[in-house]
C-alpha cells in the first residue's frame, strides 16, 4: 500500500481506511476498505454515512491539531465510522441527516481526545466509548426535536422483571444467522453476507482476530441461549456483537495469547453478552439502544483489572501489534 | 472594595459575593452583588435561599478547613448559591425547606472538595458538578418522602422518540425573551429583567464574558430552533442556559481567545444545547430536571480533549484571569 | 486462630471468613464466622449462597494471580459474599441459580481489581462497588432472559414526585426492628435476631465499630423519619443499612476519631440515608434495587473530599487498623 502514502490526499484516504478497520482493532487499510464494501453491500445509505463519518472525524482531528501518529493509524476514524452509521440506522434517512452525521463524527473526535487524556493515566484505550457517548448525546433528544424522525427500531418499553419470556424454536439458522450477523451488527449490519465479508476483512490483517470474532459471536449467542433468551434477538446477532469486540480485544491483541488469557477473554465475552441485555433494559424506558456500551464497560473492567493479575499477561502498549505479531514477540 | 477585607465578617461577605459571581466564573464581589439583586428582583424566596446557600457552603468549607485561598475567591460559594435556589424553584417554599437548603449547600462543599481532589490529577475544574450531584441526591427522593412538596415544574413523562413535535409560531419575542431568560435560567430566573441585570453584572467584571453569555444564549436557542424544538422552551431560555455557561468558560476564559478557540467554543455551545434535550429525556421517567449537567459534561469533554489539540491553546491554571487579562498576557 | 494458617485449605477458609467479616470492614475470621451464623439463622439458602459467593470470588482471585496479601485479608471475599446473597434474595432460588452466584462472585473479583487500579491513584478503597456493579450487570437483564425468575421484591414503579406519602403510625417496634434490621439488611437479612448477631460479631473485633453500626442505623432511620418516610421501610431497616456502612467506615476506621470527624461521619450517614431514597427512585422505572450504591457513592464523596480538609484527619492507608488501634496510634 505504498501508493497510499504518496500525497496528502492519499494519506488522508489511508487514514480513513485504517480508521474503518480500527472499528474492529485492525490497523489495515485493506481491512477498512473491505469493511466499507460490506457496509455498502447491505445499504448504500449506511455506506455513505460510514464514509462521511470516518472522513469527518478524521478531518476534525486534523483541524484541531491532534497527534499525527494517531490520525495516521486511524484512531480518530473508527468512532466516526460508527457515529456515521448509527444515525441512519435508527433515524429516517434524509440529506439533512448528513449534517448531523458530520456533527456526531466531529464530536467523537473531541471525546476521543478527552478520554485519551483521562484514561492515559492508566494506559487504557478509549475503545468505542467516544462513539457511544457522542451518539447518545445526539440521539436521546429525539422526542424533543422535530429534526430527528425515529425509525422503527426505536421503541419505548417498560422492562418488567416478572415478564414471561417466550423462547420460540431454535434451528440451525439461529446459529448461522446469529454468528455472522453478530459480527455484522458491530457496524449495524443486519446481513449474513456482510458478516462474512467482515470476517474475511479481518482475516486479511489477522487470522487469529478473525477466529476470535467468530468465537466471540458464538459465545455471545450461547450465553444468551443458556440464559433463555427469545430466539429472535439471538438470530439477529444482538447478543453477539459486543462479545465479538470483547473477543478481538481480549483475544491475543491486548494480551499474550495463552490458555489463561484465553479463559479470561472468554469470561469477558460471557459478561459482554449479559451486559448487552442489562444496558438495554436500563435504557428501555426512554427507548434508546445500548450501542456498544456493554463492550466498552466490560472490556474496561477486565483491562483495568488485569494490571494486578499476575497470571494475565498484557502486551505493553509500546509493542502492541496483531495477535500474530504479539505471539512472535513475547 | 478594600473595605471588604477589613474584618473577618467583611471577608466572609466578600467571599460570599464572589461565590455568587463565580456561578458565571466572575471572581468579583460587585458582580455577585448584582446577581443577588437580579435574583431578589425576580423572587424574594429564591433570593433568600441563594444567600443562605452561598453562606452555608462557604461556612461549611471554613468549618472543615478547606483551602483559604479557594474560599476567599468564592470557589466554595457558587455551588451553594445554585443549590440554594434550586430547591424553592422545584419545591413548595416553606421555612422547613431552608434547613434542606443548608444541607444541600453543605453537601456541595464536600463534593466540591472531592471533585477537586479527583479532577486535580488532570488540572480540571469541578464546574457546577457539585451543585448538580448534591441537588440530585437531595431531590430525586421527593416521591419517597412527605417532607418535599413538589411544585408544578416537576412532572413525569415518557419521552417517546416517535412523538410528533409541534413547533408553534416564532416571533421576535421568542428571541428577546429566549436570549435574556437563557442567561437568567443559569440561576433559575424566568425573568427578562433579571437576565439583563445578569448581563450587566458580568460586564462589570468582563465585557468579553458578557458578550459570550449573550452569544451562548443565542447559539443555544438557534441550535434548538434548527433542531425544530417547540417554541415554548426556546422562549423560556431552556436551551440557552447550558450554552451560556459553555460560552463563558470556553470563550476566552480557559482558552486564549482566537478564531480557532472561538470555533471550538461555539461547537461546545451547540453540543451543550443538544445535551440539554438529551439529559432531560434521560431523567424524564422519574420527572427530574437536568440542572446544569449538560454544561458540566460537555465542557469537561471539550476541556479534557484540548490537552492534546495543538491548535487549541488553554490558559495555564496558574495565570487564569478574565478574558481581557488573558488576552493581555498571552 | 493460629490453626487457620496451618495448611493451604485452612488459609483459604481463613481468607473466606475474613472476607465475610470485611463486608462490614472487620478483618477478623471470628467476625466472619458469626456473620455466616447470622445469615444461616435467617435463611439456609442465603447462607449457602453467601458461602459459595465468598469462596468463588476468593478462588477467582487466586486463579488470576491477585495480590496474596489482599486475598489473605479477605479483600477479594466480601464482594463475593454480597454478590452471593443478593441473587437468591431477589430471584427464586434454584440449583441453577448457584451457577449464577459463582459467575457474579467471580465478576466482583475482576471489578475489585479494576477499581483498585483505578482508585489507587488517589489511595481510595473500592468499598462494595464491585458487588453492586457486578450484581446490577447480572440482574438488570432479568426481563430479557427466562433463566432469572424474579421474586416478589422486584417490582416496577413510576416514582411520581407529586405522590402523596402516607406515613402510618410509629411505635417502639419501628425503632427496635428498624435499628437491628438496618444492620441485618447490609447483608439482605430481614431479621432482628440476625441483626443482633451481626452487632455481636462486629463487637468481637471492634466495640467502637459495633457502636457506630448501631448509631448509623439509628441516624439512617431518624433521617428518613424526619423526611417523613412511610413507616414500613423504616421498620424494615431500608434507610438504615447504607448509613450503617457509612458509619463503620467513617467512624474511627478511615479517620481518627474525634468530635470533628464524628460530625463529618454523621453528615455522611444522613446523606447516605437520603441517597438510598434517591437511587431507589432512579432505578424504579426498571424495577431494580439500589443495593449498597448509596453507601458507595456517598462515602467516596466524603473520603475523596477530606483529602483537602485540614480539620478531618484521615488514617494513612499503611497503618489502618480497627478504630481502637487507630486511637492508640495517632
Amino acid at each position: 500500500m505504498e501508493v497510499l502514502q504518496k500525497t496528502p490526499l492519499c494519506r488522508f484516504v489511508d487514514a480513513c481506511l485504517r480508521g474503518c478497520g480500527q472499528v474492529m482493532f485492525q490497523n489495515n487499510a485493506l481491512t477498512g476498505f473491505l469493511f466499507f464494501v460490506g457496509i455498502f453491500y447491505n445499504s448504500w445509505q449506511l455506506g455513505v454515512c460510514a464514509v462521511l463519518g470516518t472522513a469527518a472525524s478524521t478531518l476534525t482531528a486534523m483541524a484541531l491539531g491532534a497527534d499525527k501518529g494517531l490520525i495516521k493509524n486511524g484512531l480518530f476514524g473508527f468512532n466516526g465510522t460508527l457515529a456515521g452509521i448509527a444515525l441512519p440506522f435508527y433515524f429516517v434517512f434524509s440529506p439533512d441527516l448528513l449534517i448531523y452525521v458530520v456533527l456526531n463524527a466531529a464530536l467523537t473526535t473531541v471525546i476521543m481526545s478527552a478520554l485519551a487524556n483521562f484514561l492515559g493515566k492508566w494506559g487504557m484505550p478509549a475503545l468505542t466509548a467516544p462513539f457511544v457517548l457522542a451518539t447518545w448525546i445526539l440521539m436521546f433528544c429525539a422526542s424533543k426535536f422535530g429534526f430527528l424522525q425515529a425509525g422503527s427500531l426505536l421503541s419505548i418499553s417498560i422492562p418488567d422483571p416478572h415478564a414471561t419470556v417466550e423462547i420460540g424454536s431454535l434451528s440451525v439458522m439461529t446459529f448461522m444467522d446469529g454468528i455472522t450477523k453478530g459480527i455484522g451488527e458491530v457496524m449495524f449490519e443486519d446481513s449474513m453476507v456482510t458478516g462474512i465479508i467482515f470476517i474475511i476483512a479481518i482475516a486479511v490483517n489477522s487470522r487469529i482476530s478473525a477466529l476470535f470474532a467468530i468465537f466471540g459471536s458464538l459465545i455471545g449467542l450461547v450465553t444468551a441461549l443458556v440464559m433463555q433468551s427469545p430466539e429472535a434477538p439471538l438470530r439477529l446477532g444482538l447478543y453477539g456483537y459486543n462479545s465479538v469486540l470483547c473477543a478481538i480485544a481480549m483475544g491475543g491483541l491486548f494480551y499474550y495469547l495463552n490458555w489463561k488469557t484465553f479463559l479470561y477473554a472468554t469470561f469477558c465475552m460471557i459478561i459482554g453478552s449479559i451486559a448487552q441485555a442489562s444496558i438495554s433494559v436500563l435504557l428501555a424506558p426512554i427507548g434508546m439502544p445500548s450501542l456498544t456500551w456493554p463492550f466498552v464497560i466490560v472490556t474496561w473492567m477486565f483491562m483495568f483489572a488485569s494490571h494486578d493479575f499476575e497470571h494475565i499477561a498484557a502486551v505493553p502498549a509500546a509493542v502492541l501489534g496483531t495477535p500474530e505479531h504479539n505471539l512472535k514477540h513475547p
